[in-house]
């Protein structure tokens, strides 16, 4: 969202919007943002699980319409741009197929970076928006993370210590590994958003560049009643917490930014358990329980020793 | 539009989409580029003039959200960020307001150059859409150009001459004024697509840019009936003929780009004068008979000798 602009929506993660059609709303969210793996076909994967999110992370589980934005770096040899560039389009359209939307248009332009994303919109009837509005926290819910931490941790960590810091490297290059975090990045949060519904989510937004407990801040301002987020357990991608230990990304302070992280759910405690159940019976990924929600002042936290949780996917 | 992608609407300015609502239909369309005048908040409303006209190019008059697509040049003074940005917000919400829209999210990152733009929606009752399919071009018809030419040669003319050229600069830098073209690209193409209903347009685009003769080839091409385009007259703004003459930038020959231009409108000949003139009596400006629909291989050209039709706005 660009902040300023956000007047009726604060804290959404997309704009839902009156329709001239009565009983008939608009959804929709744009995003963009640098490459941040080398292979074009994988970004073009997680660019498009990136700008769906927004969507699903509303409770809306269905996207009418995509368009592409692009800007085609001009430091790419002319010879190597039609093949980039269709590998990050051919992506982008895989994982959009595999979410039963499609592209119809967008924008491309030449610029001095890659930029990569575009526009999700959904139009639906007023009746099928999950939560119509968001803010219903209550004292007893529980958080649920359907995606581990560490992304960044994981994509970004040599750029932090190479060339200078060769020695900090040396301790982790052996453990880092990107597969994971491109594997999580890259899986679309359309089950959350269609299982939010089913288990009567009274909340919910994605982890994207505030970290955990940025949006968690953002989400829990936003609640009609007073409360607290306060999280006891942080799930990371495995051996991304050590990694962290060398390069700070601030993750075991719940700061780390992620690209198209998971959902963040608040849902009652009953059912929070067999949310998580049917999402990994389904996506094959585990998600967790991870935090409460107290009596408190609208505030986001980690408990004082929040659990280390790590995570790995056997079957990529 | 992006290249390749639009597989089910080839030629056409927005995307229409079907939506899970019956009857109901989707239309939105993206653009945005780099500044092309100084002035922060007049490029804010040219760039939301520019985004809006490719919803207006094909008849839909409402729009019911935008959302704006911001890159902040790393270039820029630290100090001057929120002042420059603030003003381009400005413009853009300005005309935004004036087309009876508002913006409601957007995304902004950091770039080495400025990006400004964003996207516009309409959902709308298929009844309410003017030209289901803007190809009903028919032999006879007369086109129809709804602003002058000449606004890159305006605003970019210097960029191509100094400062190697001095000397060709000297000969038109008393005639150059950016004001009438910067006024032309902020003034939104609304009233042309009311009153495409109104006077029954077999087709329409906006002359962007691949310039006029570019965008007539592509709606030419995808017209139904055997037909030519031909055009026997290109207004320009006041005094860029003279300039084009020496900064080549194509325009006598119908090919300079131009930036937020006017709508070029197909539309029966008994109707064309009436619609010329309710244009000027509502926005103040002229719009112009400017070819002909022919007999032909759904082509697109200039006749042997266009005639040169000069404008000036005094109104600004």
């Amino acid at each position: 969202m660009l902040e300023g602009l956000d007047n009726n929506h604060i804290g959404m993660d997309s704009a839902v919007i009156d329709t001239k059609i009565p009983g008939v709303k608009l959804v929709q969210t744009t995003d963009f943002f640098y490459p941040n793996v080398d292979d074009p076909y994988l970004m073009g994967k997680i660019a498009c699980a990136n700008v769906l999110s927004d969507l699903y992370a509303m409770g809306v589980d269905t996207c009418d319409n995509m368009l592409m934005i692009l800007g085609v770096s001009q430091q790419l040899m002319e010879e190597d741009k039609p093949k980039v560039v269709g590998m990050m389009l051919a992506g982008f359209k895989d994982l959009a197929t595999e979410a039963a939307t499609f592209i119809t248009g967008g924008q491309t332009v030449k610029n001095p970076w890659f930029i990569l994303g575009g526009v999700a919109t959904s139009v639906i009837s007023f009746s099928d928006l999950i939560m119509q509005v968001p803010v219903s926290a209550q004292v007893g819910d529980v958080l649920v993370l359907t995606k581990p931490l560490g992304t960044q941790v994981a994509v970004n960590a040599h750029l932090y210590l190479l060339p200078a810091n060769e020695e900090k490297w040396k301790k982790i290059s052996g453990i880092v590994s990107r597969d994971q975090a491109i594997a999580s990045m890259s899986r679309l949060n359309r089950t959350g958003a269609i299982l939010m519904k089913k288990y009567g989510a009274h909340a919910a937004t994605d982890v994207t560049g505030f970290g955990l407990l940025g949006h968690a801040k953002n989400l829990v301002s936003n609640q009609h009643a007073n409360v607290d987020f306060v999280f006891h357990t942080l799930p990371v991608i495995k051996h991304m917490y050590e990694v962290d230990q060398i390069v700070s990304f601030r993750l075991s302070e719940g700061f780390s930014a992620e690209t198209s992280g998971g959902l963040l759910v608040v849902l009652p405690k009953a059912k929070a358990m067999a949310f998580c159940e049917e999402m990994e019976a389904i996506d094959g990924w585990p998600s967790w329980i991870v935090g409460d929600v107290l009596s408190g002042t609208k505030d986001a936290r980690l408990s004082d020793k929040p659990r280390i949780v790590e995570c790995e996917q056997h079957s990529l």
